[in-house]
């Protein structure tokens, strides 16, 4: 950590400074520049003296070298972590594909998209029963009762599931019936939500907020890891900018950049990240040249009746298979391999 | 309502669209122009439909006349919501000034601040007791204990009292010892927090997300109401921009535009607003000027060593007795009283 | 300046390294840390020299602690920068209002608009004679007949005149015909116009680009200032957010930051910050409550036939005179005189 | 386009706002609603028909229908544009490289790039001999002499070259020399650069605005198209956003979008579009997976003392190399071809 200070600042307050870091068993290194004094702190500081020092009066600038979250950095884990859940590996070379309806609308729906996800080579099936909307009048989802049928469905055709949580009191009820939990993008800072997940093992999907830098993210994957639970999977959803015709900013960069900083497996969302049906083929080999260790798409086979209004970014089973074989050719030569255990697709 | 077609769409097509929008109960107007088709909707459509006609495959654009929330907006309530706690009135003619630390630390420091929050002039005394924070290493609030020593302090100097609660468990706790309750700007879009706390009757000041859209914030208002409390208040604290020299970007213009929207208070927070001590009093000032019905200021005795960090944004107590002082004057040429049950202010 | 290279970087790397630094005659103050090793360095750099030490390729980071504009920072010109032109200084005491049409239209719509503003007490007559449009077929202005009617307006009603040049061919005949020339916030850094400015010493109303930091808001002002003309105003005239209710998001936060950062005087524009007639009026007295040293406020006689489709933003005459007669009873209060040198006003 | 008014505005004024309309020669349909009239135009409305009537004091809001621009929209130019310069094609099935230094230095450092570029196979050298820096003490660039050591290394090499223009007047001393004229993205809405870029046929390689939506650049494409050269590239080289970890996000999904909205070719640039070197290669996949036409790639051979600061994120040689042949395997599967007429690399 570095604090700096104008050298308007009297050799008195900038001891008391210094002794204010010495306090904490850590030691200053003070040079005195021509307009500013800098003080090089060394040792192990806790992370929350930066802002203690930051508010400090005459302190202009905290310059913070080390990062403020350890476990999800690569750093600290310089290994890939790879999630494993029963023959899939999430993190590893197996490039992981989940797809699925926004939301679970019956048992006929989710069977009939669980075949064709499977069909297509996909490895999880997707799918919400708690819905996060915008205003209270749209539809909310169909609550544990979808929870029942997307589980029935992914059992039967062998498929993963992955479901959203939105508070902390269904995160035991959701965990019981899904493999994967979600936090969507507005919940990315709801640290009781977080803490909550961190107190069990089922693996967890961290959606980035939608203007949440890439340090908040890892932040908030550090609140699950810090509670006890190593199976976090990042997701890369799309921000928030000026730019309307999409409804996100779906930020590639951060796949490789978050797996330079963190070792936690990076999954792309094309859907929201886009918004778009025309987008998501080519959002989606995008983001696999890009390095993601999966992509969870959207995929409804009545997406003009889909009830949460989100058929517009949703693919056609046609164009969801499709897609699945040209990720199957780009896949080796971005270094991952495709799942080949699928059945002949018939949609 | 309007639904936008490319005339290279069949006749056919449109039928079925305008269909579509009839099995509503509703009238669908048609104009054929040189390259599009145009759909009127005539009619009480159902705030969903629009989400619904959106994903029909052939529609290119749907624009929303009418507003997705109702209760929230001012052509449902024409006059100003007016919040009546004990003597104070927020959302009419007085400028309702809330102060106070960031977080409360200790029966001391709150019943101190307390003191010089109320000789100032001010009628409500902020704090927290559960602090939502980046990162899971850094100080999360004392707890119910904190309500415990608020709700003294407020008592004994004659205050009305604000805090922060972050998770639907918490709203009964926080509601008997508070008499206004804080949502967070990045619990703003917590729906299971918000139908919470339209179940009770304590008024809510709700903070804009820190990237919401004046839409999305009172669709997150219209929840609250919608579950029965009408008792919401709306508060600009800064969004997030590309400028860094600021913690956020005030956004003063949401005072006018909200009010003008709605008939909700607009309370403005020009400490997150801006992070910077030294930009609290212009901010509030012209935040005042811009019409706000309030502001929340944080004020610390203390600021160097405020345990979460915020001291950097916290008044010292003679900068908030001034401020006071200034706004006294400046309020009755905004149309807004100043309260003078102040005490002589000995700092 | 700051160096901070990882310690995973050899010994003779960060030799070489602070030997890179020595030979600008500089000295370097290693501090080895747990993780890292800091590099303070003292004396006084070349601006470039964090450009070249940054793309050094151990560097992990720079941190500039010196600003890298020079001329325009109060650090080097503490006292604020008064221009005068004729009767009005601009910085100074004096709350400066300048008040026109978006675009001169015809020698009578020039001459009633600068009759109005006069007589509603303000300074200056804004108007544009060529105008940055986003597309070609919008209006582009009347061209150097403009100036001509611009001037005359101005002479005969006793105004200064601000105009918009927009290229380095135009600066000249712009100068003989203004008191004042602006730059418009897409040309903020159309460093050739710029630098064509420092020639002259014709006042210049530079406005934020409109994603434009206050660092590159103020080395912009310095390409002006390095090149001989200090006569420079800084214009806040909103920036670019995801909000698109307002056209453009005013950052008031600008007026007191930019006012502690630089000498120069801070002009607001609450017409294009917030692109609604119904906003100006309230942003206009925050931005001078946030303590502007003046406002440009678009005003027309018949803002429904405005040839540029601004008229949705500009005051009727009615509103402008209301508007100033508030800010002569505000100003005091924040500092400021108003001019009363008005006429009686007969709209 | 479609003109929405309050229901609350008088029969008259709706009459008089469909005679204004009427008035240009074009229909007007009112379908009148619940809260609101709507008033459908049809016809060939002119571009700035729109803002008048935007501005017409009791209109609510104006949807356009139509776009803005012509000549850059794919409904008027249905087939893709191919712009052919020698032997190579821009906007066909060839991928297309442009490589090279930020800036030009040396006779030395530009001929040894261009023979790598050359032999890794890419088509077009890039270099800068004008700069646009953020503040006026950086490198400027070294003028014209640079653009004739770059004109003559590229024809020792068999490479095309693109250089950029900044102002006007020196457009016609840059065709001179260079195949191509970039215009950077600070320049985007430089219109009398753009003006003057109509007048001539070289081909403009246009770089999308940090701030800029795609309406607003394909409508800075119009003014060159419209001045009459059709030879326009578009290029995403990232946009401003709240993350500051890469310099820009670049915007991917603006390929497929820009080609689904404009038949002319996109370029992007990962170098610029991300500001670190360690994410240039991934985000280059992620580019033509995306779709991409070509690339425009910064490498220098000593990064480390680079002139303008940009080492950071400019290749190593050996990395442009790897680079270039990844792309190879990659583009096939892209639908591109990759020109293989590439000397043996020996750097």
């Amino acid at each position: 950590m570095i604090v700096i200070i104008s050298n308007k600042v009297s050799e008195e307050r900038i001891d008391e400074i210094v002794q204010h870091i010495e306090k904490h068993e850590l030691q200053a290194h003070v040079s005195k520049g021509v307009d500013r004094t800098v003080i090089g702190i060394i040792g192990n500081a806790h992370p929350q003296l930066s802002e203690q020092l930051r508010q400090l009066s005459d302190v202009e600038q905290v310059v913070k070298i080390s990062k403020s979250y350890k476990l999800a950095s690569r750093d600290f884990h310089p290994l890939d972590t790879v999630i494993k859940i029963k023959d899939v590996e999430i993190g590893g070379e197996q490039l992981v594909i989940m797809g699925g309806p926004c939301a679970v609308e019956s048992p006929q729906q989710i069977d009939e998209i669980a075949r064709i996800v499977k069909a297509a080579g996909a490895q999880v099936l997707r799918g919400g029963a708690f819905k996060p909307r915008t205003g209270p009048y749209s539809f909310q989802g169909i609550g544990v009762e979808g929870l029942e049928m997307m589980a029935e469905a992914g059992k039967k055709h062998g498929l993963l599931t992955i479901t959203e949580v939105m508070t902390p009191e269904y995160v035991d009820v959701c965990a019981e019936y899904a493999d994967i939990l979600q936090v969507g993008t507005r919940n990315m800072q709801n640290f009781d939500l977080l803490r909550k997940l961190g107190t069990i093992k089922t693996p967890v999907l961290l959606k980035r907020g939608f203007s949440s830098t890439y340090d908040e993210f890892l932040n908030a994957a550090e609140y699950i890891l810090a509670g006890g639970n190593p199976n976090v999977m990042l997701c890369e959803r799309g921000i928030r900018t000026f730019e309307s015709y999409t409804r996100n900013t779906l930020d590639l960069a951060a796949v490789p950049a978050l797996q330079s900083l963190s070792h936690l497996p990076v999954i792309a969302d094309p859907s929201h990240g886009t918004g778009r049906r025309e987008l998501v083929e080519p959002m989606s080999k995008a983001a696999v040249a890009a390095g993601a260790n999966g992509l969870i798409v959207e995929m409804h086979t009545d997406p003009d009746n889909s009830m949460t209004g989100d058929g517009v970014q949703s693919l056609f089973p046609q164009q969801f298979a499709k897609l699945m074989q040209d990720l199957e050719q780009l896949a080796p030569l971005c270094g991952k391999s495709f799942d080949t255990k699928k059945d002949t697709i018939v949609v």
